[in-house]
């Protein structure tokens, strides 16, 4: 490696520019931009990311040349600043910060104020007359360093200093005293390593190579796996002139945004402190002040009020750097003696509505193109945009963690069964319901809760699903609690949780936590989404429908700019009390006669569903899946259960008994399911299209424009579709005939089972639209079922065998390959055949991607992720997918 | 229609021939050609299948010409015997008898004697001068007319015979009585229809019409249906002149057989009747005689010595018949006043034993080429030439039905625990096994049984899988039945077999029987069978390896001609008690130590089986497979054996039920077994592998060739495959290191998931072999688990939605494009990747000819399958699948 290892900025001139991210990571690019822009930066210079890859390669040694380039560009600072590195009359002292390509916060370690020791220091308290704050530089170097680099714990320096002042702290200690803590701090290096390095040349390569290390730690690894990051990308060091907020009260320390990172609003937003170091706003020691007073009319110790000029001189410089990186910029800054410097910009991390306006606005300020705009707000995050988030700032203790399943936080009182949840929520109460898993009886009960979180299950378990579709906070398959429904407890690793006591939990992460941690409100202007939704629109060609099985979850898909519904569950229309009880009737019946009879009185609930539904989306298409879940689901499980339902029913407990072990079955998701049933009861469907048709009549009557389409579930075999159409058909045709009002419908199937997919042009021959159902496909594919995956899941995670899971992210590698064949063979034999998924891959940016691709005409997803898809089909059409 | 419809023949000369038998049925077709043979054949004509065709496309109306073409054939009949249709003087006779292109024996109707009337009985009587034999066939005649034709309640001429005559039969009463009958069976008929129709024209238009309708019963549409015989072949109608075998005590009819159909042996074999019609053999009232004492050498009433001429002319045209049609022919003839007359031929029936030694000696007797002996012998018939089949003879009360999972027939006493069945042994009874289903604990139970019934369960389930492999009878899924082991007993329709009740299964059709049902002994010589598979080797490419499991099983697959082993499954090795006991440990493990400490005890256990296998496999490869289910299969269920087990391992049963309650799975079929466990415990499969090379190690020094092969189960992604090769390699390269010996080997993987198939080119990377695990893709791909189709496959079947279960005979339309995907891009991956099949399509016919189609090596099958998979590779090399 004969290259040059080392990049110098100052005074205007930079070897690098915020282009070189790979070579300088982003700290050390952007302070070369910065520099480069005229902005007041300290001149210094950044050890490349290479020279960090070779170190690792090479048994941790320096590259050839290194050390002659670094001693090079300390001399260069050193021109610049007109001190000298170790000098006894006007030293020198620099930081020494890690900065990586991709941000990687908290991870790597930084040195402040290197270059002093005993000489240096009594130099710089002569030169600056200020001994106090040369004292206290010494101290702060000496604590720092021997953390961060000589990996010295730092309850050492506590003891130290407690043995000669008890319990004052430095702020209470005179200079004199200060300068005894860091001789005795000197004392616990000299103890802990043998010997101090008092040349500052050893200082900065020992600095430099414990930000190398501080790459490698088994933390950093994690993080870069988790996060996608390579792992040789390496990390650039950055050494730079000290500045000082510490030199009295004129001078202070701060970081500011160029918006509110919280809302996105064009507000000037920051914090600050006076006579301190940048990491004492970090420590959260002492409370900084804002600003300005935007936020906070009353605030006085504003940087405003108490430093005007630097205030002014901090605004004008923010609206160059917004600008020019045509981003909301997050500036940390010293003010020097009243000197205004930067030492770094980046783009700010934001909250997830406050991307979306900040996207938006910077259209409107002129500053970036609408195609720009777009790709700037990830899909992910609009799930997230009406949602409440933790409080970035509160604590938590978390006591487990699951799969994430439906975005949001949630804080309330632990119950354990739907119906407490209800009389909790009656008291007044606020519940998070914890169940092994959910079922449709606990509809009721999620409905009411603030959140939920399942030990058992996976992204699409019942709990996940039910939860996405009501918008709900929702954790699943935390498999390292354990719930005791008998106690009414659960168990996280050491920790007991009662019924009643408060727990939080973060559906975007999974993690959950003890106690009531305090959460930011849901945003409620969303004209900001409105607007990048509307352009996303434009440009995408896949249209967006969504999951929905009532008339309520309707209307709110539509206001989400659902453009019809790809889903219509019928289930949860079987499980209201009376039509429960006729199911169950129907379930029992000896012959068709009965089951005749039990079916008629479905037929009016039913009915009436479909025609909120069809109100709700009037105009647009409504896909309906006849009947999917196994009969058993419909009969009671546990003993007290059945002897209630049974005397309900008027039937011998034994009868209902005998009728479970007949329909108990060993894998249900394979099971008598779907159009299975279909086929060997027909009277069920036939039920449903009557009511589905009926339905049709009435609203159409009513002057409402229906446009049903009929969803065949789970065929694997082309008679299977074949028969069950043509008693759609024939229900349906006589329904209208009877009324005397056509209504145009289709009758379709949904491609969830991988031999659907390798038969797909047969079954398209009796098909208007397939809809690929990809989580049974999913499920089928790999051969998992998502009640028990989170068996091995998390070891699959954890271990590096999946990445995520492909039910929450589509895999386009396996699955993919099925749906393309499915596509392909479908259009072959209809060249119209419409083309749509109803998975929860229809949510999933990934998915979408691939769905655009391959030619779909309609993705669908439950109603809280339609922006989500919205702006993934734009993304997708935009080629960034 | 202006074309022909009704075929003469006669005198030597006929219109049709055997090629005809499409058009004439094969009755007709056969009769057609014995006449230009120059056999004895009594002259007539066939009604074409085409007529029966019109007649039902036009509502029952004859084709134009039909009945003048049927005059013309009475004329025809009239010249050859001088004798005259309804004829006061010499009267002419015929039968009338369907004849179908395909055999449907006992669907379809005959009327014989017609010509029959008050005048025409007495010009039979006065020209035979045998009044008693022309009033008999009167009575003959009235009541089959009647019956067949008219469809008159047979027990309306039971009641009116018994008013004149009491209990006498008509063998006892005098000819004038005689007479009385048959005026009394007129008046049966006038008062059931109105009339009797004495013109003999009449009669035949009326025969010839029944003859078509029992073309189109419900119960002939459900043979053609259950055995794919086109619905519309239409039946042929054969019009012939009557031959008596009635007409005393020279005169005679039998049914003959050119070998024993029974045996396949080369000998004459046949039963007799003197002075009777054919009709009184087939019936059984009275008791035939054998032809020739070949069999009973005290055979005293023997056609050869009663009618010696006779006998040798049977004897002189049976050579030609069969030579001609190079088959074992069934002859029906007729001797009448000594002269010998063939009234059918065709080939013979006969058991799977017979078949394959018919075709081999017909081979031998330059009769047929090898390849057309092969092409004779069904592949499915070798799996029964060593099993006991049911004596076609016998009579048997059909109380079931369920799917046939292992052919053979079995008698015993009903027990219903794997206990019970080893007691009753114990004491020397018979006993069958019924189970709702069965479980790895009850192998032994099943080892004792003579046969096995469930109640649950597909063609794949643990019943059928094991009972094949033990080549014992076998029904499964017979979800007419519902067993309750409370009380000990089953109903079946309105049955109720108890406990130490006898039934009979055939596990080839999967019909359960009341009581003892008479079986015929498997055959013992298969030195037929071992000749056949010796062509068929020779010209087959795919080779056939058996799935087995200990060395007892790899010796007996050696024997039926097994070149390895495909599939060597090693649960059983934890299912031995002191394994089972350590497994258990294992599964109550808190850490790696005690997982190791338990597994240590399963090592030794399992290298001795493994040796033993080697040995018995030496010089051939050997599949074995990791291990595959769930770990909750090895815990105790019942709470009294939670209890008991728990008491065993000195855990507190809490314990165990916790660890079951964490270990349950919604659907264990995709749940975490296979190389997910491989991957989230490791330690089970080194062990394992540990095993399997300490055994060839052990196996190498002992001089034996050791070819093991080791697969990984349940891939669906490429690191599963790639970590587990990578422990496999480690944990193999040290235990050869450490003794010094090497062995090749391979790693390989199964393609059990649809994702393995379409990302098959990755996983090549990985695997020395495929191994296509046919059932679990035919699951996955269908989306049904074999525990739980029965629930809707018998509706399936009987609905005709599928015509077969996929598990039984391979899905080439869906499963199969997902096989051919793999093998694509497995090959394209790695050209001399080896590519075999070990699901239960490993022996079966259908699959073995797609497998050979898509380029497999070689397939894999229970033992009692080998032969059967030979014939059907070379089959396929054949082009015959």
């Amino acid at each position: 490696m004969s290259e040059r290892t080392v990049y110098l900025f100052g005074d205007g001139k930079a070897d690098g520019a915020a282009s070189d991210k790979a070579l300088l990571g982003g700290k050390g690019a952007n302070l070369a931009e910065m520099t480069r822009l005229g902005l007041p930066v300290p001149p210094g210079f950044t050890v490349t990311t290479r020279a960090c890859n070779y170190y690792f390669a090479h048994g941790e040694q320096h590259p050839p040349g290194l050390d002659e380039e670094i001693r090079a560009g300390v001399r260069h600072i050193e021109a610049l600043t007109g001190k000298g590195f170790g000098s006894g009359e006007n030293p020198l002292l620099v930081s020494v910060r890690s900065g990586a390509p991709a941000s990687m916060p908290g991870m790597m370690d930084t040195v402040l104020n290197l270059g002093l020791n005993q000489t240096t220091v009594k130099a710089l308290a002569a030169r600056s007359g200020k001994p106090r704050f040369a004292w206290d530089s010494y101290r702060r170097f000496l604590h720092m360093f021997g953390d961060v680099v000589l990996r010295i714990h730092a309850s050492r320096f506590h003891r130290a200093q407690k043995a000669l002042f008890g319990e004052r702290g430095v702020e209470e200690l005179s200079v004199e005293e200060l300068g005894r803590l860091c001789a005795a701090w000197e004392e616990v290096i000299v103890q802990s390593i043998g010997r101090f390095p008092h040349d500052p040349w050893d200082q900065l390569t020992a600095a430099i190579d414990a930000v190398f290390k501080s790459f490698n730690t088994q933390r950093a690894r994690y993080y870069r796996k988790t996060h996608n990051i390579p792992e040789d990308c390496g990390t650039g060091v950055n050494v730079q002139a000290m500045v000082f907020g510490n030199l009295g009260e004129s001078s202070a320390t701060g970081v500011a945004f160029t918006r509110d990172p919280n809302t996105g609003e064009r507000i000037f937003f920051g914090e600050w402190l006076p006579n301190a170091q940048g990491e004492d706003v970090v420590a959260g020691l002492v409370t900084p002040h804002p600003v300005n007073n935007l936020r906070d009319p009353d605030a006085q110790e504003t940087l405003e009020r108490r430093m005007p000029a630097a205030y002014a001189e901090l605004i004008r410089l923010q609206a160059i750097l917004e600008r020019h990186y045509r981003d909301m910029q997050d500036i940390e800054f010293t003010v020097e003696e009243g000197r205004l410097y930067l030492l770094q910009t980046r783009n700010g991390k934001r909250t997830p509505a406050a991307s979306v306006r900040i996207a938006v606005e910077l259209v409107e300020d002129g500053v970036i193109t609408i195609e720009q705009a777009l790709a700037r707000v990830d899909p992910k995050l609009l799930e997230l945009v009406l949602r409440p988030v933790l409080d970035p700032k509160a604590k938590r203790k978390v006591i487990g963690k699951g799969l994430p399943a439906s975005p949001g936080a949630a804080s309330g009182r632990v119950v354990f069964h739907a119906d407490e949840a209800q009389e909790s929520v009656d008291r007044g109460e606020q519940v998070v319901l914890v169940r092994m898993e959910t079922s449709p009886e606990d509809i009721q009960g999620m409905t009411v809760s603030a959140g939920i979180l399942t030990s058992r299950g996976g992204q699409t378990s019942h709990a996940a699903v039910v939860a996405r579709g009501m918008g709900k906070p929702c954790v699943v398959g935390a498999t390292d609690i354990v719930v005791d429904y008998e106690r009414q407890l659960f168990y996280a690793g050491d920790e007991v949780i009662r019924r009643g006591m408060w727990i939080t939990i973060d559906g975007a992460t999974g993690e959950i936590m003890e106690g009531k941690v305090p959460t930011l409100p849901a945003a409620t202007d969303s004209g900001a989404m409105s607007q990048l939704l509307g352009w996303a629109d434009a440009r995408a060609r896949l249209k967006v429908r969504a999951n929905a099985d009532t008339g309520k979850d309707a209307k709110r898909a539509r206001e989400l700019g659902a453009l019809g519904i790809g889903l219509c569950r019928t289930e949860h229309m079987f499980f209201q009390p009376v039509a429960l009880r006729a199911m169950r009737q129907l379930i029992l019946a000896e012959d068709r006669k009965a089951r005749l009879r039990a079916l008629s009185q479905v037929l009016p609930i039913q009915r009436d569903d479909f025609v909120e539904i069809f109100e709700a989306m009037d105009g647009l298409p409504v896909t309906i899946r006849l009947l999917d879940p196994p009969l058993h689901e419909f009969l009671p499980s546990t003993p007290e259960d059945i002897s209630s339902v049974a005397e309900d029913l008027g039937v011998k407990p034994e009868l209902l008994q005998e009728r479970l072990r007949q329909l108990h079955e060993a894998n249900p998701m394979m099971g008598h399911r779907g159009c299975r049933l279909g086929v060997t009861s027909p009277e069920i469907y036939q039920t449903q299209v009557r009511a589905i048709f009926e339905a049709a009549v009435q609203a159409t009557k009513a002057g409402v424009v229906v446009m049903p389409e009929v969803m065949i579930p789970l065929v694997a075999i082309e008679e299977e579709i074949r028969r069950l159409r043509a008693l759609v058909e024939e229900t349906a045709e006589q329904v209208m005939a009877d009324a005397g009002v056509h209504v145009h419908y289709m009758v379709g199937t949904m491609i969830e089972l991988p031999r659907a997919c390798m038969i797909a042009d047969r079954i398209a021959q009796h098909a208007d639209f397939f809809s690929f159902g990809t989580n049974d496909l999913t499920q089928m594919t790999y051969g998992f079922s998502r009640d028990d995956m989170g068996k091995f899941f998390t070891s699959y995670v954890h271990e590096g065998v999946l990445r995520d899971s492909p039910l929450a992210t589509f895999d386009v590698e396996g699955v993919g390959q099925l749906v393309e064949v499915g596509c392909k063979k479908g259009r072959a034999a209809k060249e119209k055949l419409k083309l749509g998924v109803c998975g929860e891959h229809g949510g999933d940016p990934t998915g979408i991607g691939f769905f655009h691709k391959v030619g779909l005409d309609y993705v669908s997803c439950s109603p809280y992720r339609v922006p989500v898809a919205r702006l993934a089909a734009a993304h997708a059409a935009l080629g960034l997918l």
